[in-house]
């Protein structure tokens, strides 16, 4: 039984990772956000960041874009491999564009890497995978726009 | 602290196969999510479907009429009594239509009964129950669209 | 490894709670959800209400403008301190109005303070606290509408 309560643990510090970093996100803390990767981690955001300064600078020009934001977790799936795990969960966001206050929604998957770590677990890698988005007029910048691309939920089968 | 411990690892287990559940729908796979049932498991789906190959065939028709879905799983609430167990769960679902990917909006509640087998924790009896939805033009048949009855939150008082 | 498990019931209850509360507000059942906190227990609705007998009365006057409600918990992430702990939630709630049920959308959070009682857990203060509502155009009651206001995300930071 002590086995499976570490899981337990494990799965819940894994999971109060993820809500601390929706919490900096949405605190438009960029560098707090990025504070929940490893020292070398990798953030997919529509490219490919190294490194918290990386991340945070480009979570700084994301989160420059709105006025409100609000990233809702939900569906966390969390597998175990000793100080290592992957994870999929979903999120959606509520977000108020900066100077119109206009709405845009975004579905989607964060596919994560962690690490156990001094500082406990940490994200090594992750991907956020757009499953659909909901824009306001103003912000759609034609087929180029990257957060308009949305890959879909992960091994979704063509029938 | 054993039977607490016990009680912790179940309601973990049975939210892991909502998630999974979820997941298979949102990856097009009717058969995965039919898997989540025990082998003469009942879905409830605007219609009851008897065991996994109706269950299958049912949802294969749903899913068919969207091009994406996402199934957002909260407020799980689950009874143990040992190997079975009753569920509600909340559910807020985004769906893209098949052909026009106009948004639809789905709000439900999962209501459960489990059961504990050799494959792990399955559904025995899930039904849909729906509180609201928002829905393209194109999509709405008139009063008779069975996805478009809302019974409401079950227990729902009137004041 | 004893403590750890305390704290993972002491979380399980309190999420519970959360959960319990949510399902008797949808239920249109304001005493349920007034009994949800200790005798003297202080909500925060857009005003202050003392005791569940107020907290009941405000709910009910809230709950008449609308003819269903979802409110969808999520990011729990909950501070133990003994017998008492804090809290801070996610919520999005679909509304649909009273008369019209044109639908009302709102984002929050829930700012709880709790404390262990023979009924066990219980909120001893709960503040909503708003990030953004999309309300019909017949419920726009100007400036003044008080569930209009939203002072955004907690600790949200200016850059």
């Amino acid at each position: 039984m002590e086995k499976a309560l570490q899981e337990l643990l494990d799965v819940h510090a894994i999971q109060q990772l993820m809500v601390r970093y929706a919490d900096r996100i949405d605190a438009n803390d960029p560098e707090g956000a990025a504070a929940c990767y490893t020292e070398d981690g990798i953030g997919e955001y529509w490219g490919t960041f190294r490194g918290r300064k990386e991340i945070s600078d480009v979570l700084s020009v994301i989160l420059s874009m709105f006025s409100a934001t609000s990233h809702h977790l939900t569906n966390t799936s969390i597998s175990l491999d000793g100080d290592q795990a992957t994870a999929m969960s979903y999120v959606y966001a509520f977000h108020r564009m900066a100077g119109t206050d206009e709405p845009l929604h975004y579905w989607g998957r964060w596919v994560d890497r962690l690490e156990r770590t001094d500082e406990g677990w940490l994200f090594a890698q992750r991907e956020v995978v757009g499953i659909g988005s909901i824009e306001p007029e103003s912000f759609q910048t034609g087929a180029n726009s990257p957060i308009s691309v949305h890959p879909g939920h992960p091994g979704r089968l063509q029938r």
